[in-house]
């Protein structure tokens, strides 16, 4: 069981209605890689950061099992840098600022001792850097799973089209969906995008929970409904974890299993908005995952006979 | 099994992205009881109409199980008569124009041959009418469940508050329990909403399904992924009619029982959408029912094994 991860490693700033942040650490595989270590190791990091990105950060990943041979350390240069406000309505979001510094010219390098990894979670990423990832590996993973945003969809589409054919899961929220396949109807979008390639869709909904697609088959997951969502930067990377790690925990890539990963991955995810970045993820023991796993079950188990 | 339901019957004119239709036959007490009368008959209507309501409309319902001895008919006056338009997001609507007509002064009778039923269902109307049928029972219902829309927050908060203390059930959607509540946290809604009368609270939420809260219990039902929701009119009042008919069918208003209705009326809704007014519910059979249900059993059914 070994799964390469790949993705931003960063800071960001954070305003939501109960709080601001100071410039925390973030990016899409910190995330990813605090998420799925709870269910693999080790995980095999690729990203890149400046000398700016704290060297005790990077040891408290090595700590829990994250191998960071892949992440490019460049000393003179600056971390990936985001800053959103969040609305009451956590599901949607304003950028107030981006610096890609370090990301503006990434080019991922698969160190050798990655080579024969059998799970690849592609993070949010410029499209032709999740492709020349999926290019440097020898022998093709069990299962690719790969996320993207709508920003993607506007400025690199057909680099974007060109890794979806490669792919065998593609992680979306509603609104990217839509966007993506020019469909209003979810059910319609699925089958469009799953034409474009990846066998399985998952769409993400937010507070409204999340759908799996995989030819006529669906799966629909609840969201635990949550007293306050404090912070939802990094819930859809954290679900990529959990997804991802469930599935390289089981080395089980089939449908049902990963409808077991998706709930797996929410439970993940109903953690991480609960504090600021990545707090929450740096507390949580298997027995509060197994815990918040029980809720799931709770949640949406329900006894029927037919009329 | 005895089943009141009170609410309008009405016409509507409606407006989607799919089409519109002519002033065709509605309201609430028209879907809950063209939805309920599978699962329990009779269904006893408590409404008003005008002159101008079909007879053909009323003869239909009472071939299929309606006793309509407390339907009013006004005939030197007009019935209730909406018109309204959804856009994309059949989540929202635009009300073009209402017409209250005979729903303006209606004052409910409930016949004698009513008196001992175990089951009220009160469809959206002004709280002091809801209310009075309430009063003039001289046996308390086993349930009383209780539609109500953001118009009479609006309007009638005080007498609103008055029949929220004397019924069980509250149905809602998300916006709606918000306002209600003064809470954004649905979570912290219910306990609100819970805390002015109804020991169980339903928030629907359109296309993201359905929550029931009791005490610190919750269950959430998904909604079945449409290819196209063609017109959510009556949607609400259907789920109504489900979730009513269920526990009325089965005679058990335990918290387990109330997720399957929830799963019923949430099957129910599933069909209303898929054409103008009440044209689906009219048309389907008891084996179309049945296979709706098993496809929400497929939706969200899941094996887990922990970590």
């Amino acid at each position: 069981m070994s799964l390469i991860v790949v993705g931003s490693m960063a800071f960001d700033s954070i305003e939501t209605p109960f709080g601001k942040s100071d410039r925390i650490v973030g990016g899409a595989a910190t995330y990813i890689a605090w998420s799925a270590s709870n269910f693999v190791k080790p995980v095999k990091q690729i990203s890149v950061v400046g000398g700016d990105f704290p060297d005790s950060e990077l040891q408290l990943l090595a700590d829990r099992g994250v191998e960071l041979e892949g992440v490019q350390i460049k000393k003179d240069q600056k971390s990936f840098f985001w800053a959103g406000r969040y609305d009451m309505d956590m599901n949607s979001r304003e950028t107030l600022e981006t610096q890609f510094n370090v990301l503006g010219d990434f080019q991922p390098v698969v160190p050798e001792s990655y080579a024969g990894s059998e799970f690849l979670m592609l993070g949010n990423l410029a499209p032709g850097v999740q492709h020349s990832v999926i290019k440097q590996l020898k022998k093709r993973p069990k299962l690719i799973v790969m996320d993207t945003m709508n920003f993607w969809m506007e400025i690199a589409m057909p680099e974007l089209e060109e890794v979806l054919k490669d792919v065998d899961v593609l992680l979306v929220n509603d609104s990217e969906a839509r966007q993506l396949s020019a469909q209003y109807s979810l059910v319609k979008a699925a089958r469009k995008i799953m034409e474009m390639g990846p066998k399985y869709l998952v769409i993400k909904k937010g507070e409204h929970g999340a759908l799996l697609f995989h030819g006529d088959q669906v799966f629909y997951a609840p969201a635990l409904p949550l007293e306050d969502v404090f912070d939802p930067t990094g819930a859809g990377d954290t679900f990529a974890g959990g997804f991802i790690g469930h599935i390289a925990r089981t080395r089980d890539i089939s449908f049902e299993n990963m409808k077991t990963a998706i709930i797996v991955g929410s439970a993940m995810a109903s953690f991480c908005v609960e504090k600021f970045g990545t707090t929450r993820l740096r507390e949580i023991s298997k027995e509060e995952i197994e815990g918040r796993i029980r809720q799931f079950v709770e949640l949406v188990n329900f006894d029927i006979e037919l009329v």
